[in-house]
């Protein structure tokens, strides 16, 4: 049994679901690691994590329009010193999660066939974001 | 310390909350390890899982109910072409979430009185879902 | 490899977002664990766990008034026994989730700047919660 820890590093282009699916497997095969539980964390309060559908692009434009509806930028929010896509940002982050736990083995994550590891970015200018992944397994 | 890793298998018979406490109870008492943290991984994008009252069927009626309303079925969606409960399922997942994480001691979850471990499944038609789960510990 | 586990327990004084991130942090030095992730499970149905912007109250404010708009008390729900803030308490617990995980390194959680660790209290009157920390690494 072993501990493997390392971080992801991304510079952001404006709001979107981003596949990150192949990064974290490259990750998770130089860990080494065969058989266990891969967590990703996002160290952001306006950026997180979620699994979704990888083959249609329109699921994820879906996705961020009825966001946009539940969390919209035009609502009037008490927290407005960041900008208007600040505080709908927090809020659509607590929906899309700031973690992910996905298991794998034979050094691989047992994803399904649809799905991919996407990180979702809430604010429009461009921000650094990490990403820590801990790998725990034999 | 050890992992211990295994999938259980279910046929759907259309939406709904089932719950799933037991065969999960099972499958950790099989797995013989004291005291760790289980993980649940459904490898799907249109059914989740979650933690949910395990008491009283209106929970869950209601839970249905409101995620019916929150991700409509009617709504306007770019992605519709597997049906017109595809794209809100996928949106009802991510409110759900694919995950979960449970603490065990004594080689039982350490759930409370009125937690029952839940897959959520959104779809109308019937689908063979499999749900990982890896339980790492003593 | 070790597995900690242990027990927060709170008096809760209504419905807010409370920050436990120092009592946290203080379980996990005594945990004397240096690297691995760390798993809080909320042990109830009406009380959840999220990360959550840490610098500006308003934050939180916020993301309750907006719960509060997404699932109403005064709505019509059909499990009601337990008073009117029963079941919207059931829905809001879903949206912030029952766990939480956390990596750690150098026997610190690795939160980002302006993250904290909150719990979700969405019952109005005052209940007993617990909430139990695995912390699994080296």
């Amino acid at each position: 049994m072993a501990v493997i820890q390392g971080v992801l590093k991304f510079e952001t282009a404006g709001q979107g679901l981003i596949d990150i699916t192949s990064e974290v497997r490259v990750w998770l095969a130089q860990s080494r690691l065969i058989t266990g539980t891969l967590t990703l964390f996002c160290r952001h309060t306006s950026a997180g994590l979620l699994i979704c559908e990888n083959a249609s692009p329109a699921v994820q434009r879906d996705i961020l329009r009825w966001l946009g509806r539940l969390a919209p930028q035009e609502a009037q929010y008490e927290h407005d010193d960041e900008g208007p896509d600040d505080m709908p940002a927090h809020i659509r982050t607590m929906l899309t999660g700031s973690a992910l736990t996905v298991p794998f083995a034979g050094n691989r994550m047992l994803l399904g066939t649809w799905q991919g590891v996407f990180r979702a970015e809430h604010r429009a200018r461009s921000h650094r974001r990490e990403i820590v992944l801990t790998a725990i397994g034999e």
